[in-house]
């Protein structure tokens, strides 16, 4: 072959074979498991979105630079969508009148963005998102914090040992500024720069919000540095975003799932309103934040009409993967049929393919290994495959119309016709 | 607002609003469940391939025009997948050498075709795709064929009734050519125009493959024209392919799943070497193939070393969809969560959360009405929802510690603390 292709995917996406989809499906069952738990409604939309979908609330530079846009034919500009948050905001927006509220939905979509390459920088992955619309009040934001919770709990792990839960509240921080009669242009580059706290020294942030908030500065530092709520400025306790942010906490701690203020929580995106918060893994060596989310009051007023309030998040399958492992708490979910119907020789297929078809008419999954392999090598990949039962064809099955099932586990064997093995098998499945 | 966004999605792309995942749902587990009956195991990919994929089978002219193919900013030519089939075959070369052989894969991917907007044409739609890799003999035709039919029979339909199966062979056709001498050149429009014999009268069939076989011509049709393998021209007979689909006829109608010759059945692609089969909706007014595939023996060699031969076919969302409807087989598979808590008052929305987390964490799952509607409503609401029963939560009932859950479906009411009510929601679900 001169010209033969490559078997690589392409660049920064993934394939999953059997083995990466059991810890796929392992993960995503979870997920699904604990949304409805709690009262979630799957939906689903397509990855192709109006590229002005993200141009509103997003800069020209990320939709040009980190996102996949291009020009169909029709001269539509069309963009892989980055995140599920518009679009969640784009379908509850068009069916407004239509939909029940409180809505509850949650989706695990595939999200595109366009990294420069670097090791192990992925293009693709996917998400689990779960919103909550049309509850405006605290108790929606202490639903999607037991959620969250609910999940980790669901994949074996403990708050408090494996990861920790902290909230903020964009809120409150706006009600701090008006407390310190900061102009916009100085929230936004306050905001902007707490987001980044973490990943600076002490001096050089306290430099850089000195430039920015001149004689408030020593106050929003009080503020960042407050690692309790009772802590906060006193202005900033007399407002409806402090006893809120303080209901929730106390509710949560009430319900078994402590969450901790952590004022420096701010999360990217432009459009949350109110509670924020991030779920951190305490691994020593990976104490970062796995997920996060919060409330955004407004997104669905890019579509007209009074704007609906949301609250929500979003969990990846890289980084949950990355904690399962580091935890030590992967399981998979890999599916196997309970029988395997062996011929001893590749002569012997079709009459295994007519018996086999007998099994699975009668609700036992069955298949047939069609290779020229020897027996004994058919069995051991039977084994390998976690099949439960093997049924060796040979001429002399075919001739009597008795057959013996092994158990591959047990080791133990049955002997009989296929309707006595069919009765056993069934028993035992 | 003065540029509002519109809440439509992209041209000719889906939005799955919860009622819609349902129906996807329902179908989806089934072509899980069924796969999996027979041994396959689940595979993915991701939707972007790299454009050479395509360009090896498939004329440049179908690339340009019917595929959303663009370029990357590291100058890489990018493809939405069209078909899985490539994909599989790509995956399976890459690792040739750790897979056991036989493969048996399935993956629902969504697929992507460029259409001119027409109404009612789709540009993405999800397929089921079961391929077996590694067996060149009939048994894999058959089991393929086996499948193929209890993914029908498991929504409920009947072959003969509902559907009916129509094989034909590549390999046969090739056979009919050799015995008549057909150069290449000819072979492939002949073969082409017999793809298209259902579009045209048969006078025009006959005259356009006049043009092409010559003195043939009269072989060809009567190779065409018949409706059971028995009457095909003596000298195809004698053929390793014709006893090969004599075999795969007559085991099919041993293990009652008939299925009938139709030589007109060629399968577009042209990377199908043996076997090939439709399954036609029997319903008078959508008469038409539902889904089909075929033999590739020789896909995999694209990518280098020995070719493995793979059986496999693809079955789209849509078509399966409209089939079901069209016979009244459609069904569901609605989630919803066993009890609503409903708080009389927003006010009680915070102690309804915290009463509902006890409910969830004794495996009840449990949503909360979190909207300021009357409870008649709320009541009303969580029974179309077809939540089983619920819980009227007022100042009485947080006071005194004592609730009562309403049975939505029998009207009935049970009374009780906390403990109690768990105990008996528990022996109910």
């Amino acid at each position: 072959m001169t010209n033969k292709l490559s078997t690589d995917p392409y660049k920064g996406v993934r394939d999953f074979y059997p083995e990466d989809m059991a810890v796929q499906r392992y993960m995503f069952d979870v997920w699904r498991m604990t949304a409805e738990h709690f009262g979630f409604e799957a939906y689903d939309a397509s990855v192709l979105e109006p590229a002005e979908l993200y141009r509103s609330k997003t800069s020209e530079e990320i939709i040009n630079e980190q996102t996949y846009t291009f020009t169909d034919r029709g001269d539509r500009e069309v963009t892989l969508r980055p995140e599920m948050t518009p679009t969640v905001a784009r379908m509850v927006a068009g069916r407004r009148r239509e939909l029940t509220f409180p809505v509850r939905w949650y989706s695990i979509p595939n999200l595109f963005r366009y990294e420069r390459m670097q090791r192990g920088r992925l293009r693709e992955h996917w998400q689990l998102n779960c919103d909550i619309f049309g509850v405006d009040d605290v108790s929606a934001d202490i639903e999607i914090l037991l959620l969250a919770n609910e999940i980790f709990k669901n994949f074996g792990a403990e708050n408090g040992t494996h990861y920790a839960i902290y909230v903020s509240s964009r809120k409150l921080l706006e009600v701090l500024y008006d407390t310190l009669d900061l102009d916009t242009q100085a929230r936004t580059a306050a905001t902007r720069l707490s987001d980044r706290k973490n990943k600076m020294g002490a001096d050089e942030f306290k430099a850089k919000m000195q430039l920015i908030c001149g004689g408030a500065t020593a106050d929003v530092l009080t503020f960042l540095n407050a690692d309790n709520i009772d802590v906060v400025p006193e202005a900033v306790k007399e407002s409806d975003a402090y006893t809120e942010l303080q209901t929730l906490i106390a509710t949560m701690k009430e319900t078994g799932t402590p969450v901790a203020f952590d004022p420096t929580i701010i999360r990217g995106f432009d459009y949350y309103t109110g509670i924020v918060f991030e779920v951190v893994d305490l691994h020593p060596e990976n104490n970062r934040a796995m997920m996060g989310g919060g409330r955004y009051d407004n997104l669905t007023g890019l579509f007209g009409g009074e704007p609906i309030p949301g609250i929500g998040f979003g969990f990846g399958d890289v980084t949950l993967r990355d904690f399962l492992i580091s935890h030590e708490l992967m399981t998979t979910d890999i599916t196997s049929p309970q029988l395997a119907v062996l011929p001893t020789d590749t002569e012997n297929n079709v009459a295994a393919q007519k018996l086999a078809q007998n099994f699975r008419n009668a609700g036992i999954s069955t298949s047939v290994d069609l290779s020229p392999k020897k027996v004994g090598k058919k069995i051991a990949n039977a084994g390998a495959q976690f099949i439960d039962y093997a049924l060796v064809l040979g001429e002399d099955e075919i001739a009597s119309g008795t057959y013996t099932v092994k158990d591959l586990l047990e080791g133990s064997e049955l002997s009989g016709t296929l309707q006595e093995l069919i009765d056993q098998l069934s028993n035992n499945g």
